[in-house]
């Protein structure tokens, strides 16, 4: 089987670079001067019975990140990073992931360090005997574990070059054992690039045995966490390699197959003779130290080599003696894991050759050499490996600092933008923050389509799909629908005993006119029926003269064919949210405006005001920030103002006057200052429109006394897919978080805490 | 109380014209010879016992049609055309309704006439002691009664002017006690206009007491329908009302209150004590004739006289003795309904009278006055009265000859477009329908929103909403969506293990060039991402040399930036309907084409193809007319033909690509045709989209051959909101009632027979 030739085929060259990712990584919490925590896995998130992506490893303080598994490098980062903004802002406030793979000092007594407090006892006994037979220190260390598989269309195309192997099963089983081959042989060479722990602190090693001067990879040595060296296993074939396991195991040299810490593992199924049974589906490797440069452990670049480096393994010849072949790979790699980081590594010439046979692929299987080029370069610079830098670092200010400041800068940016997702942070607000919910409370969060913002949910065998944040199943059809016609609306809120404002919608002046005396004693509106900034309203707030009548109507009649006359709502407008019957937030918009301070003009409050984390532009920030263009200068000079005014102390200076949130409002949560009665009508009211979820916008004269009677408060629209952000991260009063409610009402199961 | 001057206050002016209406109407069904018929109330009418629009009177073959209120005119007069269009398209194809308020000939043996067979016990008996007591001959009269209501507004803006009545509703009974009274003593001028019952056909008489001339209104006269002369009824006060009835019933000269037949009827709950207890809502008048010459036997103008009418009696002064006014108007009636209808009235110059303070009134309270002009001329010209109408057309070809083909045309024009729903025709055909079957099965059927297509449907306190015919809480709010999203939609079913497209979507030609290998070897089409009419599409049916691979792109990528290259499966493509588990229709859409028949041209073939009333334009019609435009004869040109071109008896030519039917294409159902594996696959399909609604559009090979494997069908998309007209009324093939199928949905309670 000569699978460089097959790699060359038409049919295979478009699937080469076809692949499944998946990460996981160790962190170890420590507080923000960089000691180890005492403290329990963060109780925000969800059970670790089940959560697929925050688990924890040996330790209680030891997290373990899982990704899903992702089509696509830039993919598996995302949720990587994503997972990261999660998992840190879950954790109490003084508390960072330590961004080593070596543990930071560690407590002199080794019954400080507790194990992981996990459910199930199996768990827990597990890790006791791992305890007692290699020590808690060692399990403290760090690392990320790589899940590559080749894409499937691939693997059938190169399939389809042969004709020895008869079923597609074996011959996949095939291409990993070669791969597991050439990686336990040629893995020395991503140790010597992504090595990254040169240095241990305080009380990881237990005697004097420890290396004299930095290293590599502590971690990848025999002072790693490694298996006792009487464990060998033959990789010859997989039938070879789970007899020999089998053996260990019966032996008592392993507890069991688990214990089996091979640099890269087969994997296929829960147990070793479910790879027997179904062939292997994809390999693991896990020597792969976590890279302090980048605050999620890994970068795009090094999983693209990595990627290029399993193409690279299947494309090279490998030795004739199976054994000899791996056990080769295990002297090189002991070498090179202990070398000086900043030395030449022995095996120059060895690296020299691969990276040489690297090109030469890329350039027969069209494939890009630029990268490969630039890791190249780092095999005779060895200062630019990543041991290197972490060595170099150290000298400057000692590794533990160095960490310390480290995580401290991934600390402060995964609050910086505390309403954003990153990895997802160019979809909607309401989106990102029910993915973090979903990632929170371990459910599983796949997004089908970014720019539609459509994603799917999965807690067990319950999916359910959720657009726009809240556009859910557990809406109807046509209760959305209605909501949009605000005629239908209004008509069924009144039979249903809702107060809606009345009005009239005319297409001509002579026919408005006629309707005056029904308004002309009561508080009313004029608006053209599309209407933007307000251009066109006239308010009356009394009892209207004919001609102030006509004048109103006219110059709504300017801007557009249909003008409505509507009774006007005296009171302020509130947006009430509600949610399968229960209101979880209310929030007051006033219109942009800055308060003063008796010394800082208009233009400089703006500014100021703009500083807020929370303003930023286009909706991709909860707030907006205050702008000083045509109409808030007239605004400004209707008050007798311009930007230059400078405000006294406290005074409040409206630079609109609409309250939208678009246009520089504040949001000011008043969720728990409204009277419960005019919650009770939202959701009544909402139930009468047979919704869900709904944005209901009441006005309301007086929030703090009790409803009595029809005039206490009216009812102005009814919105699907309501805002949720702004009432999330409102500018004043308490976030809401209502992404959280959706998941609850999307999985009861679940009892999500509050 | 002055009405007359409150009437003029300005407060009230504006609401003058707020009413609310409802019309019940009475027809004998007949067979097209206009022989009454022996066969029962219609199979496919839903239930008497609770239908709301379609009802028996007296008689079996007596159809009681009712409209729902309304709040203007223009709606009670459509929903009155809709029932009637329902009716006539319910009942067996030889009958017909008869357009006269005279019955047409009856039986010689009056047992041949059939009591209504209704469910309930009791409303047999009770027609039963109606026939002992008046005969069964004078139960076949028919009319309209017609229920008016004014205004909620106008009513407590009248109120509001006064200080005498203190509670709104003894001040609304009130009112209607003045028209009440005033309606009893003025209605000798609705019959004269209005009256329509000049002769009467064979055995209506039982002896010769009869008219020995033509009349105005037999039925408005001793020789209609009425009580025996000594019940008596006081219209002193809604009191002295409520004793005298009691009264009339305790002696045994009434079985109960609603044998007295009043030609106007105080309304405002089940039995005249709650009259009592809650005051008058609304009265019925119920001496107005069938207008034989509008087919739903009254007309906007007539109907808007009544409203003036109705305010007039309210303007205008009553007689003080209340008795002794009601009385005059009961000898008036009776002599103008006995006067002959050519002849001018004795009542002449009171008519001009009422006339003269009409228009006044107009005048006062700014009403138009042309309705009133026009009318009153017809107090000096009887021959435009419609009893005069009715006798002319006797004189000519005998009224019931002339009754016979006035039924006939009205019986046409219902089976003319059997799409259409008068009074809903301006709506989507899909919600005509919808709305054809609610009102066929008795389930409430208000239009909220026309142009929005949006309906309320009620059965019982079962309320639901539909928009666009098919758009129910039935489905959730998710799943439309995600249909709606091409992508999610192939990715959902394809996870599900459904044979979906396989492609890709490039944004560069380099980049679409790389895939070659891939789809080399198989069918594929290359198409830009938006594409119309077919242009920049190429399909490949086998292997594919890459030069004609990349010019397949250039042309794409003219087109467009994005371009899919995606499987081409090979079939038909159908449209399968899929509603609640079940394909209740699959239809075939072929592109638009014109048989040949040896002699006429492609023009002509045409022009007689779309003589078909299935066809129109703007989707107005189950079809589209077929155009000979531009890239039709582009189309004809690469067939080497032209408009003119002769094809060849049963030569089909096809006149375009696409199979759209809004481009002329046919509708053919295959629904009994395809095999029920395929079946199936559509109904699973749509289930995994989560959908109670859908049309799925599979590429079927062969739909006789039941499905084997991948290869035998694939699915191109889903649809949210399919359209159903076109399996309603296909081209070929038997139509498919969908929007039963919709309302066996929504109200599987009722247990709709298909």
């Amino acid at each position: 089987m000569n699978i460089k030739k097959m790699m060359q085929a038409d049919k295979v060259i478009p699937y080469l670079l076809q692949a499944r990712f998946g990460i996981e990584k160790e962190s170890q919490r420590v507080n923000l001067a960089g000691e180890l925590v005492t403290s329990d896995h963060p109780k925000t998130v969800g059970d670790r019975l089940f959560h697929p992506y925050i688990q924890t490893d040996f330790a209680e303080t030891q997290l373990e990140l899982v990704t899903p598994v992702a089509e696509n490098i830039t993919d598996v980062l995302a949720y990587l990073e994503a997972i990261h903004d999660v998992t840190q802002r879950s954790m109490p406030e003084n508390e960072m992931m330590w961004p080593l793979s070596m543990p930071p000092a560690l407590p002199e007594n080794e019954d400080e360090i507790d194990i992981a407090k996990l459910f199930r006892h199996e768990d827990v006994l597990y890790r006791r005997f791992l305890a007692r037979v290699y020590g808690k220190r060692k399990q403290m260390v760090s690392g990320i574990h790589f899940n590559f598989e080749y894409g499937e269309d691939l693997v059938k195309q190169l399939y389809r070059q042969q004709n020895e192997v008869v079923t597609l099963e074996k011959f996949k089983t095939e291409l990993y054992m070669k791969i597991a081959r050439n990686y336990l042989h040629y893995r020395w060479l991503v140790i010597y690039l992504f090595g990254a722990s040169p240095l241990s602190e305080a009380r990881y090693f237990y005697d004097d045995d420890r290396p004299d001067e930095p290293v590599r990879s502590i971690r990848s040595s025999r002072f790693g966490y490694v298996n006792k060296p009487d464990v060998v296993v033959s990789y010859e074939s997989l039938e070879k390699y789970n007899e020999d396991l089998l053996e260990n195991v019966e032996r008592g040299r392993l507890s069991e197959e688990k214990e089996y810490y091979a640099p890269v593992r087969l994997r296929g199924g829960e147990r070793v003779s479910d790879l027997i049974n179904h062939g292997i589906r994809y390999v693991e490797l896990r020597n792969i130290d976590l890279n302090p440069f980048d605050r999620i452990g890994i970068n795009y670049q090094e999983v693209e080599f990595l990627q290029y480096f399993m193409l690279y393994l299947l494309w090279t010849d490998e030795g004739e003696n199976a054994d000899k072949w791996v056990a080769e790979g295990a002297v090189r790699n002991e070498e090179v894991s202990l070398e000086h980081p900043l030395k030449e590594t022995t095996y120059l010439a060895e690296g020299q050759k691969i990276f040489a046979e690297m090109l030469e692929m890329a350039d027969i299987l069209d494939l890009d050499r630029q990268l490969i080029e630039e890791f190249a370069t780092w095999l005779e610079q060895p200062e630019k490996t990543i041991a290197a830098r972490v060595l170099t670092a150290d000298k400057k200010e000692g590794q533990a600092a160095f960490a310390t400041d480290l995580g401290k800068k991934y600390y402060d940016q995964a609050y910086e933008k505390p309403y954003q997702l990153t990895g997802f942070s160019e979809m909607e607000l309401s989106t990102q923050a029910l993915l973090f919910d979903a990632i929170q409370q371990g459910i599983g969060a796949e997004v089908l389509d970014r720019s539609d913002q459509f994603v799917r949910l999965q807690h067990g065998d319950h999916y359910e799909y959720v657009k726009n944040g809240n556009m859910t199943s557990r809406d109807t059809y046509i209760s959305p629908l209605l909501m949009a016609n605000k005629t239908v609306t209004k008509m069924v809120l009144a039979q249903a005993g809702f107060r809606v404002p009345q009005g009239e919608t005319f297409s001509s002046l002579m026919e408005a006119r006629k309707a005056y005396p029904k308004f002309a004693q009561q508080a009313f509106v004029i608006k053209p029926k599309s209407t933007n900034y307000g251009i066109g309203i006239t308010i009356f707030k009394g009892e209207t003269a004919l001609a102030d009548y006509q004048t109103g109507l006219a110059l709504a009649f300017k801007e557009d064919q249909e003008v409505i006359v509507e009774e006007f709502m005296v009171g302020t407008e509130y947006r009430f949210f509600v949610i399968d019957g229960e209101v979880t937030a209310v929030l007051l918009r006033i219109p942009a405006n800055v308060v003063g301070d008796g010394k800082k003009t208009v233009k400089e409050l703006v500014t100021e005001k703009n500083q807020d984390p929370l303003r930023g532009s286009d909706h991709r920030a909860p707030l907006e920030i205050i702008q000083l263009g045509e109409l808030e200068q007239l605004m400004l000079k209707e008050q007798g103002m311009t930007i230059q005014s400078v405000p006294a102390e406290g005074q409040q200076v409206f630079l609109r006057e609409n309250s939208n949130i678009s246009t520089g409002g504040d949001s000011i949560d008043i969720t728990d200052e409204v009277d419960e009665s005019y919650k009770k009508i939202a959701v009544d009211a909402v139930a009468a429109l047979g919704a869900k979820i709904s944005g209901i916008d009441l006005i309301i004269p007086d929030i703090h006394k009790p409803y009595e009677n029809e005039q206490d408060y009216g009812i102005i629209e009814a919105n699907f897919n309501p805002a949720m952000h702004m009432h999330i991260f409102p500018y004043a009063g308490q976030g809401r978080r209502l992404t959280q409610d959706v998941l609850t009402l999307l999985y009861p199961e679940m009892q999500i805490k509050r």
